[in-house]
């Protein structure tokens, strides 16, 4: 039996979706609770304890970053009956409470998180202004130079297609392939002194919405032009393109399924 | 010459409002960094250090509860010339990033964020769902019981006007009169898993708004009725009112002055 959860966290409360050891994260701490839950009700149905199910997420994010709409997957032990009502608020009451687990779903014996194919929603929250973050602490990258926003949006539609992200990938990304779909690259102004950067794709490289984030924060700046982006896309050279935007700013918004509907 | 400052802080980066030794609070991390400015401003100028100014806020928020547009104003000593941009850049140079000094103002010589007749308007919010908070830890209360909303909107109407807040104010409260106008004591939904209580009044008691919302979620669970409240604040017997709510879900959001036009 499969289940299936979505998960909201706050990201400054792990260090990112992947188990390390000594260190929260929210794979460890989701393990952790499934552990503690199977060893005491398999105590309680009198079976042997079963083995810790391995968690798949639908995208490893980093440090820091950010999900309201994360999606996990696992199989549940065939020698404990599942009840996923109880699953919900047995799993919400041992996790802290940064880490929020909003369903739980019973799937089917063929899904997972991670390689059922899918479309995800990212989005990068920037404050332009002088002031601190204040209340944004933690939770959007602030940036004191003026940005312009024409510039930022045509720059970003450069993004959108099939390429070679090579230039937009961390040092120590292992991925197989650097070709990457992008379905929508879009710069919103959200509030007056706040610009979102939402992006659309089946699967990114890792660090590459926050490495893109950061060279349209130099285009937005002025000290490169929005016509630049293909050139620095066609490099496939990391050193072409902008710093590394912080974690802070970036949310997984949602994932979205695309041979089931679901969630 | 009077300075007043616009404020916005993060509510769990400080110990509260009000200076305390061996705790990071709001009025401390300004005076420190008051002072190390000013120094530094007196040794340029070839001055004697001046006096540390005090500085007063709004109201003084409790440790956990956040502000949007706390305001405050000190004294700038009349040995140091006043440059306003430049102080507005350095106080948010040196100051946590919790903690956002939005606007710096030049005011009239008697205004005093504390004592200057004011109207505050304070917002705390509540999620309600089973899940844990997620992304609002921190910021928000969150409830697993049913909360009825049309019966809190109700209960909430009897707080408005002039009362006796005798038994909304914490046991170790020192005002000298519990005698409170409540201009407005509104519930709204914020969204589908969240109510906001929009609190306005001219000034309150040490924990007030808390524990008039712990007793409005009270009415929300149906274990009070919205026309017991009239007879709770007749009472004037904390025991008589609800628990305290957490700080978290509490937000200072703005403060106008009534007697000029500013911020």
């Amino acid at each position: 039996v499969k289940v299936r959860l979505l998960l909201e966290y706050a990201g400054e409360a792990f260090h990112g979706w992947q188990e390390q050891p000594n260190q929260t994260t929210v794979q460890g701490t989701l393990s952790e609770a499934l552990t503690t839950l199977l060893t005491s009700l398999a105590k309680r149905n009198g079976v042997a304890a079963p083995e810790i199910p391995h968690i798949q997420g639908s995208g490893r994010t980093d440090a820091g970053v950010h999900a309201r709409g994360q999606v996990a997957s696992f199989t549940w032990p065939a020698s404990i009956p599942l009840d996923v009502p109880r699953l919900f608020l047995s799993l919400n009451a041992i996790t802290p409470r940064a880490l929020s687990i909003l369903k739980v779903e019973q799937a089917d014996d063929d899904f997972d998180a991670r390689f059922s194919p899918h479309l995800k929603c990212y989005c990068y929250r920037i404050i332009q202004r002088r002031a601190a973050e204040g209340l944004r602490y933690k939770r959007a990258w602030r940036v004191s130079w003026p940005l312009n926003l024409t510039t930022m949006i045509a720059a970003a539609k450069h993004f959108e297609g099939q390429h070679d992200f090579s230039s937009f990938r961390a040092a120590d990304c292992s991925a197989e392939t650097t070709i990457r779909t992008v379905l929508r690259s879009e710069i919103v102004r959200s509030a007056e002194d706040e610009i979102c950067y939402f992006v659309y794709g089946t699967g990114f490289l890792k660090q590459m919405i926050r490495i893109m984030t950061g060279t349209l924060v130099d285009v937005g700046r002025g000290i490169r032009g929005p016509d630049d982006i293909p050139a620095i896309i066609e490099a496939r050279d990391r050193t072409r393109a902008g710093l590394t935007a912080p974690p802070d700013g970036l949310t997984m918004e949602w994932v979205r399924y695309l041979d089931r509907q679901i969630f």
